[in-house]
């Protein structure tokens, strides 16, 4: 397919809807390609094909941008996982840009460098240390093409912050999130301020991801909004949340629930609560709507089919899916043809079948 | 890697575990590349390369039968969904043949060619009719490598019975899976009668598979065992459960729960669920133990993690995995690390996050 | 108000509905006049004014027969309590007969006496010992103005039919009723044969009463039913369900639960769960319906309101409840108003407020 | 046994501990006194056996106060509901007071005459109008030998504090209770500024009372106390929360829930839930706790039981009760027995029963 001219920002600045991809580390965690706990990326390098499929798997579904898989892939946090001996973070960077370059290029969609937060920033909070961790990856990112920046899961603005000052000497467009809660970042800022921040540093697009559910995140992102109006500043908004119900989580987010990370199945989001929260976030502004961890190619996909007519198209993994489930109305049961329609889908409330169980647990946090 | 030289009977007979692979139509629905209603496997043939992936999984967390992905790949079926167009049942049995040889090949997996349900079978339970669309399936995977062959998700033991007939005149293994309840099948035959009467009709492997949760599905295949044991007949039992808890679910299993196809995310196992599952089922005297839909990659893993000492190994997609979640021992939080043990795990009832759904639902067939 | 003249088992023969009151121990415990774990009925003579209270609120609501509040008052039971020291069982039969008796005649109800299973059987299982202890009781009973006995929460068939046997040599009608589950007595008896030799010892009237929820009890005087017509006799069917959910209960019922018995506020039936139990059991022929453990007075209500038709009145206490919640009809919050009406309370699905607890517990006899 | 001579404020200014009594008319409802929707108390003069026997069963419960049985006894209410026609507010007031105090002197409790919302407030604000209808009652209660006054169930701090003013003129002690939750009166004056308007209006003990379960109580007393604080003034703290867990509500209170009034059971403390707010209470600096609707004896009996160490004593009616369940300690199943402690108690998660229901409902002023 041929290459869009437009970049990220002249689209976002014609008011177009831009759906970010999913979450690459949980589901490749369950696909035996990633080690939870470390959750870092050297799959690029050592099983390129199952990151592929992933990326065109949200490709299919929709994804107006992919993301490298380059998350935790700072010099530091490798090394500290140990759990990636004989490959450098320079090769897991690149390969990870050829990976999205070469995916993206089966359909339209753009390619975002990313980078996240460091475990050096909380030993020594050194502004000089830290930036240079982001200079190195973004030089990395830099030798390959890709087509802007974001920097993301950030726990401190003054952390996201730097990152969005390092990147921006690339004059590329950058966009940076936030995993906090309503209640600010780690040092107490809140949302708005956080977002002030980010944009003064040079942040084209604000938001949040991961951590959290689409309710709290949608919220967060609200506050970050009135706080940018406050300021006078402007920005686009994105947001790319957790794909779990998070109901009872506070400032640590889904780290903090029982269940993290190795019994979220009960959490995690339908392809119906994502039509809602795409709809939802789509009416408070936001123009950046992606997902993050739990959010696999059908949830990306569903904002693709929420959002079709703002966006006047639908995605190629839509010809697998009836609208609301709609393919289920040729189903030889009268019961299940009877859930061919959006009524059914939109008012179920789904059972766990786990009548053992609670619904909501005591975060570890509270 | 070298071809073992052992086919499934030997390794049965030797008294050997052999874990099976997970659900393949779930999982690539979700992936964008099967249609929920019609469940037809044309992806074998429009996008090889994602079901050479999922294949893959299962290979990498210790599969060793990849089932050809040729599930209601009757020409029948294929017919009545409308799905499939301009590509032949042929081509995708073919194709699937290919496909599962390919990746069984990567590490020392069997190959199983499987055939299921017929809707004909429905229409006139004309046996000459039924039975000569198994052969032309048949007569399909015999142009291509496979080692055996599984007759899959029957609802009736007589086309199940059918199906074995007629597989066996190609002279190999035939295992044969139905997916019935421990009420017995569509026809009311208890479970230990159908099993007597595939084992008559030549079944080397008998067991159940999809449509209800592991308990169900251990219950339903001792049930089997006493009939053979009562018959002073002999076969290998296997099991092939759904991966969500279906604890209200009578005759027609998930089918009728209310969240089926699209809202079964909060009912989907967690790998300690299934640590549990597998253990219940070795010490039942199972032996071939893996998953049907809801079952992905870290499911099938935790069979092989649960079984490693029986087994005497553990698979490739361990060395991604801290087992009981060891490698959450370096986490930052000393509240993440505490859960790096089994006891954690073991005794975790996790929480929905949605306390405005109930524990169970009402099936549609009570 | 004028005594009828017609007994129990005229009012039985005449096909009329017989409604029975509700729990007297759980509900005095609440009170503060009866003591957890030994559950003897001292107040009797200790508070009498609690005890006529109780009565007298189960008249209102509709009951046409008080049983005496003589629940485990054989003597071995009184000794082993250790709970009454300065009063004697005598005392206490005959105080709880006068209180009865005085409350049934504010109406028109009638006076069971009551008998229940003694510690004796157990220990020994002698026939002369036990029923010199139910001998003793009756002829306590006999000395005041009682109508009929009842037997009841009987675990074994074997002690019931001595109790019974003891009770016929008054010439008085006897009813039995034991507390056992679908699967029979704990000596493993089945209903069908419990309930066959009641009626052989003498019973008129036969059922179960507390320890299951009111599905259980239903199905478990189905299976009297049916044994009783397999045998060619008839009896009367009586049915005092515990008013608590116990759907996880087992032959032990709810004593198995770690709610008994100081946390089952949550299992608590609805009155409108007593508007469908008392539905099922009149259509399962059942003519004597009240409760046990539970049951209060609102409970009773709403089973002579359910059968307001079949019975021909409504009982005093109806004067302060609308049917259905009528009476919310007036009510300034519209969303209050809109509750006024069968359909909604019917299809209520309440919520427990306990987001941390579960909707089902593992019985500790499992 | 002899009257005390100290009043309610010697008490509190001494630093004692004051038990509440109970909810009466949700609990008169369920034993057939009072007529939901427009819970009137009728039945003070109707049945006052009935009224006497609750009464009582606080007062052996450990209340060290009664509250006259006069809520919504305004001629205006009593009126509205076309309940009470051939009797007088007056009529009810003077026998209320008679019951309670009768009741009282059988231990050494003192008797609160309470006043509660006007319905005429709404209608026109008239301080004029709304103060002749307290006056009045007042006068009746006069007339009777009532210790105290307690002015409660308010949702407008305006409206309370006129109440306040009309008592204060009899020149004897004045509590007042709203009905309110964290969030404010329905005018949304915050819980703080509501305390201080009441102080300045002559309370000399402030608090809230109903609509909300003890978590939300209890913060709203401690919003108070802080209101009271920052503007110098002082008063003692009461709180009678309802018995019931409500985490879903917002300004309304309980009135909102779908469970109202009918299907509360499931919402219910259990007394172990009573001790954990008893003590929080406590803590929170308030000495003057007890319970509104849902509170029934054996929850009052909670509190004194976990205060026994403070107050130096425990009720009457913990002779029927053995304290953490320690009575069960003979029971004759050894898993019964294992409940005879407060570790048990202490940590249990009741279930429902009810794995059909959800744990929380969307209140319907959402």
């Amino acid at each position: 397919m041929q290459r869009s001219k437009r970049d990220i920002l002249e689209r976002l600045n014609a008011g177009e809807l831009i759906v970010g991809d999913g979450g690459m580390v949980l589901q490749l965690e369950r696909r035996g390609y990633v080690k939870a706990g470390q959750w870092t990326p050297e799959a690029a390098v050592e099983h390129p094909e199952a990151v592929r499929q992933l990326h065109r798997e949200f490709l299919r579904a929709g994804a107006d941008v992919l993301q490298t898989f380059t998350f935790y892939c700072s010099e530091d946090k490798l090394e500290l996982s140990g759990n990636v001996t004989n490959i450098t973070g320079a090769q897991i960077n690149e390969a990870a840009c050829d990976l999205a370059r070469a995916v993206a290029d089966e359909g339209d969609a753009l390619v975002a460098g990313c980078v996240s937060q460091t475990p050096c920033y909380l030993e020594n909070r050194s502004e000089a240390v830290v930036k240079s961790l982001f200079k190195k990856q973004m030089q990395e990112f830099l030798k390959k093409d890709i087509d802007f920046f974001i920097a993301e899961f950030f726990r401190y603005a003054e952390e996201a912050a730097w990152a969005v000052e390092v990147l921006k000497t690339s004059g590329k467009t950058v966009g940076a999130t936030m995993c906090i809660s309503p209640h600010g970042d780690m040092d107490g800022l809140p949302p708005g301020d956080c977002a002030v921040r980010l944009v003064k540093a040079g942040a084209d697009i604000v938001g949040v991801n991961c951590h959290l559910d689409p309710t709290a995140c949608i919220q967060t992102v609200k506050l970050m909004r009135e706080g940018l109006n406050q300021a006078g500043l402007k920005a686009h908004l994105m947001i790319q949340p957790l794909g779990c119900h998070t109901p009872e989580c506070n400032l640590t987010g889904y780290i903090s629930l029982p269940e993290y990370p190795f019994a979220l199945e009960c959490r995690t989001l339908t392809r119906w609560d994502v039509h809602k929260y795409a709809r939802e976030a789509y009416e408070a502004g936001i123009r950046y709507i992606g997902g993050c961890c739990g959010f696999e190619a059908y949830h990306i996909r569903a904002i693709s089919e929420e959002l079709r007519t703002e966006r006047g198209f639908l995605p190629p993994a839509s010809d697998k899916h009836g609208l609301w489930g709609a393919a289920l109305d040729m189903h030889t049961k009268p019961w299940v043809r009877a859930r061919a329609c959006r009524e059914y889908w939109e008012h179920l409330l789904p059972a766990s079948g786990r009548p053992k169980c609670p619904s909501m647990a005591k975060p570890a946090d509270e």
